[in-house]
This record gives C-alpha cells, structure tokens and sequence, in this order.
C-alpha cells in the first residue's frame, strides 16, 4: 500500500469548521498524525492510541527533534503489547499542540500571524472531536480500540463517551474523570510560571524569536515532580550530591536531583511551546466528565457496548487510584463491560511510560480478548 | 519588669562572630524577637518556639506588616497550651529571615549595602547557635523545652543534638530529620522561579525598589500546594468556580483554588523577602541531622537527657509520618525518653498551625509532665 494518508510523519489540513466547546470554531484544523501497520480490508483492526500532556504523535518513531525512540515504543510495535503486525495503530498529535496540529503557534488564517492567545480554549472533547474528523479522513468508522495514559486516558474515556458506536475497546491508565482541585493547582502554578516571564508577552514571542523559556522550565519542574512518586525519588536521587564530595554552601545544584529537574525543565523548553502548554493544561483543567453528562459519571457511559479496561499505578500520586475506583465504579453502574487493575510499581504517574511487563500482560490480554 | 530585653518586638544586635556551618562568621548578628511571660527567678520556666520557613519571631502578637494575629496565637497564651501565665516564651526571627535578624536584606559591614547573595548561606545549625547567642543575652542556661513544627522542629531536633545541656524537653511537630529528594525538589522549583525573574538581578534588587515578586509568588504557590493535603483541597475548593456561573474559556482563575494559589502568592511579596526565601529553603535542603553525627541519627542524641515528643499529622505528605517515626527509631536506638503520636487531621501539614485540641492536649500534658 502507498496510500499517502498512511505512515510516519503524516500531516492533514482538514478545512472543518471544527465545532468547539468553547462556542468557538476551528477552521481549518489541521493534525499531524503517524499511522503504523496495515489497515484491514474491512477496516476492522485501527487502534487509537492518545498521547498525554507534553506528548505527541510520534508513538513508535523517533522524536524528529530530540532523536528519541517514540514515547511507547516499548508498547508499540511487532511482537509487542499493541503488535502493528496485526492492529493499524494511529496516533496524532491532540489540538492546541505544537507537533503539526493546530494550535497557538499555528497561523490565524484571520491575520496570517501565529495565534497566540487568540487561538480559542479547547476541551479534551474538543481534541476528540478532531481525531473523528482524522478517522473520517482514513477511512475508519469503527475503532477496535482507543487506548491512552494520563491526558491520552482522558481522551479514551472522552471518546467512549461521546462516540460510543465507535469504540469497541476503551484503555485507560494512569488517569481520572475529572481534574481534581490539587491537579488544577499544580497547572496554575505551571501557567503563573509562563505568564510572569515577561518574555511571554501576552502569548504573542513568536515574531521575538525568544521565548519564554524560563518559565515554562519552572512550569515544567514542578510538574515533573507530580509525575515521580517520593519513594522513586528517594530511590533514585536521596540525597546524593551531583559531581562534588561535599556541599559548596551555594546555590549551584549540590545535589543530583536538583541538576536533574534543572535539565529535565530546560530540556522541554526545546521541545514544546510554552503556550502550547498554558492551553493543554486548561483543556485538563476544564476536563469533568461527569458534568459533561448531568453531574453523574455513569451517564457518560449508560447502555454502551464499549469494553472497558482501566489500570492505575499505586504510587501514581497525580492520578491516584482512587481515581480509577471512581470511574469503575460508573461504568459497574452503568452496566458496562470493565476490567480494572491496581498495578505496583515504585515510579509514580510515569510508570505507565515505562518498562511494565504486568501492564504489557494487562494490555495485549485484553486486547487479545476482544478478537 | 521593665526589663528592657524582655517584650514584644525586641531587636538586639549581638558582636558575634557567629561561626557558621559553611566556613564563615556571621557579624554582627542581629535578631529579632519576641518574649512572653515573664522569667522565673532561677531562669527555669523559659521555652524556646522556633518558627517554620516563611514564619517569625510574632508568635502571640500581631503581625507588624499584615496585621494579622500571631502564627500560634492559639497555642501560646494566658491559659493556652503554652501556658505564658507559667512559661516564659521566647521566639526568635531566623537568621537568613527578613523580620528583624541578620539575612541578604541587612546591611553589609563591609560595604554599608545590603548583602544580598553575599550573605553567607547558612543551615538550621547555624540558625540554631544565634539563638543560643539571643538565649545567653537573656540570662536563659537551660530551657524547659524547644518547641517547634516543621523547620521549626528541625531546629528543635536540631538545639537537643547541639545543645543537649540545655534543653530538658524538645517538641517536634510535623518535621523530619533530614529533607528527602522531592522535598528538594520542590524548593529547587521555588528558587529556579525566583532566579528566572528578570527582577531578581542575581540578588541585588533591593536599591531598585522593584523586587521579584512575580518569582517569589510562584515559589510560594507550588511550596503552598505542599502544605495542603489533596483531600482537604478537594473538600475545601473541588472544582468550585470563582463567582461565575460556567467557565469563561480562558486563563482568568476560573476555579476557586486558582483564585485562592494566586492570591497566597501575592499576599505573600508583601511580607517576605526573596533572596530570604533562596537562603532559607536552601538551608532546609541542606539539613541531614544524621549526616552532621556521622551518617547515624541515633549517634545525634546518644546518652541526651532531653526528654522528647514527636507529633506527625496522617494527611501531611511534606514531612510524612514515615519521617517522624525514623526520628522516633533513632531516639529509641540512643536511650531517649521519646512519646510519639500520630494525629489525624484532614488538612496536610498546615495542620500543625490550625486549631486542634488533640494537638493542644497533647503539648499542654508533655509541658505539664516536665515539671
């Protein structure tokens, strides 16, 4: 097959208007996207996997600018959990992004200038409404499953509850139905961060060519640590200096974990957009799905065919468990078909990323089951 | 009495030179204090409350910039749990703070300008020698008790293993013995933010009039989210709006605990100093009790007469239980006389400040005992 709308690096200006939540319309729309596998004849083998926060569409590919092995390559690929050998996975990068899909640094076709702050606020709903269009525009009516951690779980359950005649299989790790006010305060901190930089200008540095990177590094920092569980970090850091033998009684990073947030902060800032940042972090904010459905989380989900698996982490401290508990909870309620495990792992939220072989086992189950 | 050491906003400058953790002397060291009650006549009645971070020496009196009542003005009193009728209460500014004793904001002898970075970074120890120095000015050998939550129990660790001679009885609450990684971690956030300011100006903004306040409140916000429990901000806030109706779209605070984040940011630019937030956070970070007495904590208090009590709250995920129960370990190890409680409480670490009749009772019965 060559059909150009297949393979890595894809890139699709839809002309929408996409509807937004917000009351707004975004026209075009455009998505960057990858495709990995062979789409089934009868279409019947396309999986959706969503990517999270800072994430992107390059799921089983390196990073065009870090050079990095795709975020769930360990996941994705031949002979692995989600096995491109026999399922056509999509991933495209969500809207309000800055990795080929619209969003603040796009143009306004208004002004022909990048968006910035006039690029209107979007929905996790808003993000699934643009992956239908993709869908529409690969020829795919029926997902055999959505899959996604963190934000990408939101979009899971987000698709399974606004779309239910096209999802057969709902995977969600690592996330929750609703932002809670502890998780809005870590994105407020994030978002105060950029907008005290005075280089972030109103949203509008594109033209400066010097962003507000140090802001969104902090913004970064501190979001980095909801992402670790403390355990881990003692685990991995304690108190170990970083290149010394003793402390300089200074403000140079003395210790290994104070070097290694200061790099993980800086090394964002060469990936992502900082508003890029402010609008997914309002999207999260903005993300309750119950109150999309009448205040009550079943309502997302009553009489729908979809099978459902959820999986959290232990020391997931950003997306507890609980978090989980209450969604299965409205899906029992609700009828639904749902498998849920509590998995173990020492390494906080980011566990989902990372090397799993029971979440593997989870995952290639219950995909394998759903044949 | 008219003692004129003795009262409410005190300030005495001290010669010194006060030999400091990091190589160098501190002099003159000014403090800034307050007492309450008054002395007994053989000096036996005299409790030292050390305060936390952001705390100071207006422990039962009004805060002279806020206004506001004393940080513990419910603990220490006429007939409270810390009883001034009886006690005669002592709480000192911190070096390295901004309310009256030596810091980056105080004039430099050398140069007749403010220190800012030149100030020398200092540790709990260290804060800890200039009140024995403030304590020998008074006429106090030995104290009935050091009392103190959170970094002011670090000092209260931290007088029993420096001073053990002249504390009979030590109260930490809500503390630990050495700052963990994501402890770390989080103040590296806090001062990465201060730091990006631009009005930060490596520390010598004093003479601009225009200090990095934008910084500081993000320091203070993301250390804020700490002091609070996920719980009791989801019972407190939720995902309560902020005097509206629906969301608005776009990046005003929108959600009550935004509103809430932002203004104890700014609140807090009115009465805090940020270079004295770098030094004193750094000052935490570097606290290692264990590390001080040869990599063993037990080694801290072997063979101490100091009878000690130790209060952890479950919801306080700062300074967890875990930590005061290694504390409670060590002490065993060393032959102390130790009490251990841990108190349930919805509210995380700022526990320790609220009203709390466990916590009352527990101070006003270990006090009541030592007589």
């Amino acid at each position: 097959m060559s059909d150009p709308r297949f393979g890595l690096a894809r890139h699709i200006v839809l002309p929408g208007p996409l509807p937004l939540d917000g009351g707004g319309r975004l026209a075009p729309a455009e998505i960057g996207y990858e495709t990995y596998g062979t789409l089934a004849p009868d279409g019947g083998n396309a999986i959706l996997v969503c990517h999270a926060l800072t994430g992107d569409q390059h799921l089983a590919s390196p990073h065009p600018r870090t050079g990095k092995p795709g975020w769930w390559a360990r996941m994705v690929g031949p002979g692995r959990p989600i096995d491109t050998d026999r399922w056509f996975v999509v991933c495209a990068n969500v809207i309000g992004s800055c990795l080929g899909s619209s969003g603040p640094a796009s143009l306004d076709p208004a002004t022909g200038a990048p968006y910035g702050m006039a690029f209107p606020v979007i929905t996790i709903r808003d993000m699934v409404r643009a992956q239908a269009l993709l869908l529409d525009h690969l020829g795919i009516g029926r997902l055999a499953a959505v899959v996604g951690g963190s934000m990408g779980g939101m979009q899971a359950l987000s698709w399974a509850a606004t779309f239910p005649d096209r999802v057969q299989a709902c995977v969600c790790i690592a996330s929750a139905a609703r932002h809670s006010a502890q998780n809005i305060a870590f994105h407020e901190v994030g978002r105060q961060a950029i907008m005290a930089d005075p280089k972030w200008r109103g949203g509008d540095y594109y033209a400066s060519g010097d962003p507000p990177a140090a802001g969104l590094a902090v913004a970064r920092m501190a979001a980095h640590i909801t992402y670790l569980s403390e355990a881990g970090l003692t685990e991995k850091f304690g108190r170990k200096l970083q290149g010394r033998e003793a402390k300089t009684f200074g403000f140079d990073a003395d210790f290994q974990v104070e070097s290694y947030l200061r790099h993980q902060g800086l090394a964002f800032t060469d990936r992502f957009d900082a508003n890029s940042y402010l609008y997914i972090t309002r999207a999260l904010d903005y993300f309750d799905l119950a109150e999309e459905h009448g205040g009550l989380l079943a309502n997302a989900f009553r009489g729908t065919a979809t099978r459902f698996c959820l999986v959290s982490f232990d020391t997931d401290w950003l997306y507890p468990t609980a978090e989980s508990r209450t969604i299965v909870h409205a899906l029992n309620a609700a009828g639904a078909a749902a498998s849920f495990v509590e998995l173990s792992s020492p390494f906080g939220h980011d566990a989902f990323l990372l090397e799993s072989p029971t979440l593997d086992r989870v995952i290639a189950g219950f995909l394998g089951n759903g044949r």
